[in-house]
């Protein structure tokens, strides 16, 4: 997506050769018009699958979810949680996911009501890196026994390896940018 | 907002007399058709503020919040962070806020470079109970000197006193749904 990979560049601050800084438009302050265009891509790329629901994973996940949806006959959005609460009632499938940015590890939780086999699901995130988040959605998709339509990524950073073990999987795969290095203080997509 | 309080009757859950369990439309499973025309309503009543930015919290605000800024000429949408990631280079506004349901206690942050004098802010939030993060997120548009239009809520929960601490301050508060009890396993609105 021409549009995403121009402000990735003009907006997107490398730290170092691991980490893509997209906080001013993506997963801090949202640019709506930006996600806008996203959601639609997303809904045109799988329009013929028959979603039924949307999984993403808080936080930075949501926004785009749920335009996305918007595009999509407005299918419900399921995001896992990070954190147990006290509202947290009931029976949830459950994943661990190791946060790359954060260095924590968290049980990520989806209510077992929300989804069943009768579902086709499309995961949604914003960014794919070594793959945690995204398998620990697909461990609860296989768990509930539904239907998995694909991963759609905003910016994949293909380089660490995520992108690769889901495709090994046999599952489809959208990115919206694939960055496959930043080296020298550069960003090169693929 | 009739909508939102048959919902509430219909698919809410009172967990004793303090918390009431909507995470099947609102703030686990997301209702994207019910959230559109809460969005559209925020919309009306703050049309004529010229709101230049939408602030809420992570996690259970973004998905009003996005959906509220597409009515809204797509102003950028800022969501306070509860996590320090390895990301977030630069200064920030911060806040301590209580979670209610969680027992936890966070500094939620805002990059400075995204609010300024020049912003005209509106705060959503999912619920507003005891006002801690409502608080939280008046006391960093204060700190980054913009005017703050007002604060819009989806579930008041009135018997926790949050909305008065809001309105006792002489901001304008927006709640679509005021919750006055929920006694012996009834919900009663305002």
């Amino acid at each position: 997506m021409e549009l995403l990979k121009q402000r990735i560049l003009s907006d997107g601050v490398e730290l170092g050769t691991e980490i893509l800084k997209v906080d001013s438009f993506l997963n801090h302050q949202i640019d709506i018009g930006l996600i806008r265009q996203i959601g639609n891509e997303f809904a045109v790329r799988f329009q013929n699958e028959n979603i039924t629901k949307i999984l993403t994973i808080e936080s930075s996940g949501i926004a785009v979810a749920c335009v996305t949806s918007l595009c999509l006959g407005e299918v419900p959005v399921i995001f896992a949680k990070k954190e147990k609460a006290s509202s947290m009632t009931g029976e949830y499938f459950g994943a661990q996911v190791k946060s790359f940015t954060k260095g924590t590890v968290s049980m990520v939780r989806v209510n077992k009501s929300f989804i069943g086999p009768e579902d086709t699901i499309l995961i949604i995130d914003d960014f794919l890196a070594h793959g945690e988040a995204a398998s620990g959605l697909i461990s609860i998709v296989e768990q509930a026994g539904a239907k998995l339509a694909g991963v759609a990524i905003v910016i994949e950073k293909e380089f660490q390896g995520g992108g690769k073990k889901i495709k090994d999987r046999g599952i489809r795969l959208e990115s919206l940018a694939v960055v496959c290095s930043m080296a020298e203080g550069k960003i090169h997509f693929r």
